[in-house]
């Protein structure tokens, strides 16, 4: 936009080489009778440019389907610029050639056969009203470098969004700008509470230096290049739905939005398909690594429609977290909710992992040892290498005065969510997932803290400190146990992705959970070849020949423990469930019969191949 | 109604004492321009009687919210009548006296100061038209006789309604009719499957002989008293709703229906407001006894209003199990669905009072005992007697042929979604409930039967036979896990309905448990005055004095068993959650550590008795 005679063919016309886009002379579009008025050298009423204004809006909304435009047009007024613009407000961006009278009325005078006349000048000068937002360019200068500046002002737009600056949100934001990304950041603004988050944040971290800080969503999603990727790390739930209730009027069809929260699977696969109606990609995608990971790199877990995943692989696959072959910890999991549900076992088999460690721990604790002593210990455990292991390590070791902190950390274990939605998809499933449950079980009865210490009193345990144990059985009942627990969370993926039809690679999935995730370990590095094999860990020959040596010193360490009311649920879980696993013929044929004797519930029998139900008259 | 003369006045005021509900006479309630019509020997026109009529029907609407009222009035055309019951059709039952025009004349010719002249009589005849639904009295008998037809018609309405013939349904309709109550029984048509069901049903059972049976709906509704009393036995789920749903446009504001399938608490609320925004009363009750209990007596468990429990408390409290003094198995259990709250609690006790039972005899059956001896065996056990010992003992000697019928069926154990739906409730409310979940589990493990083939050929276990047990340590460790399951059990109800403002009585649920249900045994009869005491088993004296002696043999139980490779994973879970409890200081601290390390998810302190929340920089 511009007087005549600023340039906006010429630069129209580079602009569109430079861009790979095409371009229109808007004055190509006007009536015969516009023409022929303005020849004559009246100048147009606004009645006569209404229709003229309404066809360029016509055009401009045809070629945004396409690839986008660039169209010339004088565009002098505010009310123009409206008409222009109506229905694509967000999808168009204003290039404004601004130059003083004389500037261009010396351009004018160099040009031949314009039906501009050079006396229309001033009021063309006089009608402008100047845009407010506008990338606006001085003529005084060179094509190439008015061309220059207008492609860094259009870039300046954004290439992916980031809304929600909490723990874990202002660690992604980070991650991204340091791998180059230019980002929008965003954070609501709430009296006295949350002001100025994303400005403030992005003033501390010289990373940030080039990305654009919001407390305002229209702005925010406006600086942001379409289609746009937009990142969503807020808390799971009511919260999730109201942002996205609140983004969506300012949102283009084909933006994508990428909710990097703890969502339950099932929230998920709704808001799948509720965004899908209106024409926005979603993807719902595990982010597991905790505060450090999600600046460092973490493990990124993604779910949703493969084609919309490609478009956001670069930037995932480049904060993640690098595997032993330099391969991203970041792979396109499967549709709907699968991300988010393969997140969640994560967790599970999380629970249960820091359950065994504190059982251990305890169990040592129980036998006399120090916490300096069973650092060492865990320290010298090679085979069972695993950051959670490592973190417990260093967590032993941590003082505070004189003492411990450990001692001094009161032990309620509490949980967000992610355990508990396990234990119910796994019962839901129909999946012994055992060692989840128990670890979140195990999580509960430590907030009966009260009813404990009555308890003890009530019924002081015969705990024998005479009897020792051999550290070389704990060890591998250690591993023996995470076996078990690594196989039911496989196990429970594996089911998920049968009744759901998601076709999930556990083998990859375990590859990405390698590195920057919490459960990264040996172990798992170990599993992405077993898994390669086939889904239940258990009939893998590598571990059969491991396990069934290991399983002899869990029977041992289990039974010992018990025998000295020390309580240890997930590491009893884990030889029950494997003691259960090899029983071929198990005593639930009483269970049966006692279904059917009261309730009439039937049975099948061992001798009819059929698989027939059968009633019996008790 | 009737022609003037048949005695509608003097049957009237007699039903009314009768009945002791109140009399009106219709001409009464006439205006003065009728009278003087009438009087002058014109008959009244239709115009001349509307403001009449329905002057009438406003007296009925007022008088049946209170208790009902006969009114008299000749209300020879349907259309008459049409108007008199606008809007209480369903409210209002038609008794048409009629006679001879011979007879009539006679007594009119008999009676002094009557306004209407026998001239109009044959118009009277003349404009009668006979109802179609009414119960039609001859007056040429006594008054007598004519009050005593007239009760035993209106009377023939059966007081009891009861929708669904399955197992359960079928049982609790002969309970109700030898109980003497007046009963319609219904069960759908399904071509080809489901074919006059409730005839035939009725057909067989002598003691249905004054019962109706419907297939139609409409007329099993309309055969029932108001406000009717109807029972759903039919299947939980989608068949429920569609049943309330079909009966929905026969019912009238005030009727109640009971739901006494295993429908899952959440729905039953959901269907409670639904159906008091609908001015139906909904009862939500479980029913436990299998068929033989429905049939002789089942525990009964109601929840919802209990103004609405009182009308329907005379039904179920005759045909409930007694307990030990005579009084019914049934009791008011709380609003909303807490009814059906408590009977998936009592199911999942019940499934882990089965796994209990069958590791029990899995124990013994390896080591080397005979079905015959396990029965013996159990049968000594005197102390932990029980319907479901009861019934172990009767399965382990059933015989089939030369062997036993047990060895003949197939050890997958189902399951019918209470047991699920315990768990889930469990593990949403953030109570350990462990043996439910872990009976649970090892029902959903038992269906992986070709993996146990497989994993028993890949992992043979090193059962030790040379070591044995002591019978009297296994009794002691199966009594003390039955005391932690009832525990666990009444626990999850306590928390149940502390969230839910239930206010639920354990006690007596305990005590509606002790016969009729599946679980019923000694030991729920002692639980009565347990929980009368308080609400946590654990910490009452006399259990207190047992529980420690029986937790040393349920440590050595264990303990042996998985030190020879026996599954045992309720028994174990009963010890770890006892261990567990008893342990005033866990462990658990290491898990707020690694929490507080990973994710910053913050810990309290020992020492900061605010319980403020701390996080430490690793």
């Amino acid at each position: 936009m511009g007087v005549s005679g600023v340039g906006k063919s010429t630069i129209g016309q580079l602009l569109s080489e430079e861009l790979s886009i095409p371009f229109f002379d808007g004055d190509d579009f006007h009536t015969a009778e516009n023409v022929e008025k303005m020849s004559g050298g009246t100048p147009l009423t606004d009645g006569d440019r209404i229709e003229w204004l309404n066809s360029l809006n016509q055009l401009a909304i045809r070629e945004i389907e396409k690839k986008g435009c660039i169209i010339a047009c004088s565009a002098l007024k505010e009310d123009y610029r409206s008409i222009l613009t109506n229905g694509i407000e967000n999808e168009s961006n204003w290039i404004f050639l601004s130059g003083t009278y004389d500037q261009v009325d010396t351009r004018l005078q160099q040009r031949q056969n314009h039906f501009m006349s050079s006396e229309l000048l001033q009021s063309q000068f006089d009608t402008l009203e100047e845009p407010k937002e506008a990338i606006k360019i001085d003529i005084g200068q060179t094509p190439n470098d008015i061309i220059e500046m207008i492609k860094n002002e259009l870039v300046k737009k954004s290439e992916f969004g980031l809304v929600g600056l909490g723990v874990m949100g202002k660690s992604l934001s980070r991650n991204l700008a340091q791998k180059g990304f230019q980002l929008s950041i965003f954070n609501r603004h709430v009296d006295k509470e949350e002001v100025d988050v994303a400005s403030n944040f992005k003033a501390s971290h010289k990373e940030l230096e080039t990305s654009l800080a919001f407390d305002d969503l229209k702005s925010f999603v406006d600086s942001i290049q379409k289609p746009r990727k937009i990142m969503l790390m807020v808390n799971a739930g009511k919260t999730t739905d109201s942002v996205i209730e609140d983004l969506l009027p300012h949102l283009s069809p084909g933006d994508t939005l990428i909710d990097g929260g703890n969502s339950h699977f099932e929230d998920t696969k709704a808001r799948f398909d509720d965004l899908r109606s209106r024409n926005i990609e979603f993807i719902g995608t595990g982010v597991s690594g905790g505060e450090e990971g999600a600046l460092k790199g973490p493990s990124i877990m993604p779910g949703g429609d493969p084609v919309v995943y490609e478009t956001i692989r670069p930037y995932l696959e480049a904060i993640a977290a690098r595997d032993a072959n330099g391969l991203p910890c970041c792979t396109y999991v499967g549709p709907e909710g699968s991300g988010h549900f393969v997140k969640m076992v994560h967790n599970g088999i999380e629970y249960a992992e820091m359950q065994l460690l504190s059982e251990v721990v305890g169990i040592l604790k129980s036998h006399g040892s120090s916490y300096d002593e069973i650092a060492q210990l865990l320290e010298s455990w090679e085979e069972s290498k695993s950051y959670l292991q490592e973190i417990t390590i260093s967590i032993l070791r941590k003082r505070e005065g004189e003492g411990w902190l450990l001692d001094k950390i009161l032990d309620k274990a509490g949980n967000k969510g992610t355990g508990n939605w396990t234990a119910v998809a796994t019962a839901k499933l129909g999946v012994p997932s055992t060692m989840v449950t128990s670890a979140l079980y195990a999580r509960y009865l430590s907030f009966y803290k009260d009813d404990r210490v009555r308890a003890q009193a009530l019924y002081p345990s015969e705990r024998d400190d005479e009897k020792s144990i051999s550290h070389a059985d704990l060890f591998k009942a250690f591993q023996f146990a995470r076996m078990i627990n690594h196989s039911q969370g496989f196990r429970l993926i594996s089911e998920a992705s049968r009744v759901n039809s998601w076709d999930l690679n556990l083998s990859e999935i375990a590859r990405i959970w390698t590195n920057g995730c919490i459960i990264r370990s040996d172990l798992m590095v170990e599993l992405i070849e077993v898994l390669r094999k086939g889904d239940n860990i258990l009939f893998d020959e590598t571990i059969v020949g491991k396990l069934g040596d290991l399983a002899s010193s869990a029977n041992i360490i289990v039974s010992h423990c018990i025998s000295v009311s020390i309580p240890i649920p997930c590491l009893s879980e884990a030889i029950n469930f494997f003691n259960g696993i090899r029983t071929a013929g198990s005593s639930a044929n009483l269970i049966q019969a006692q279904r059917d004797y009261f309730g009439a519930h039937t049975y099948q029998r061992v001798d009819d191949p059929l698989g027939q139900f059968h009633h019996t008259k008790w």
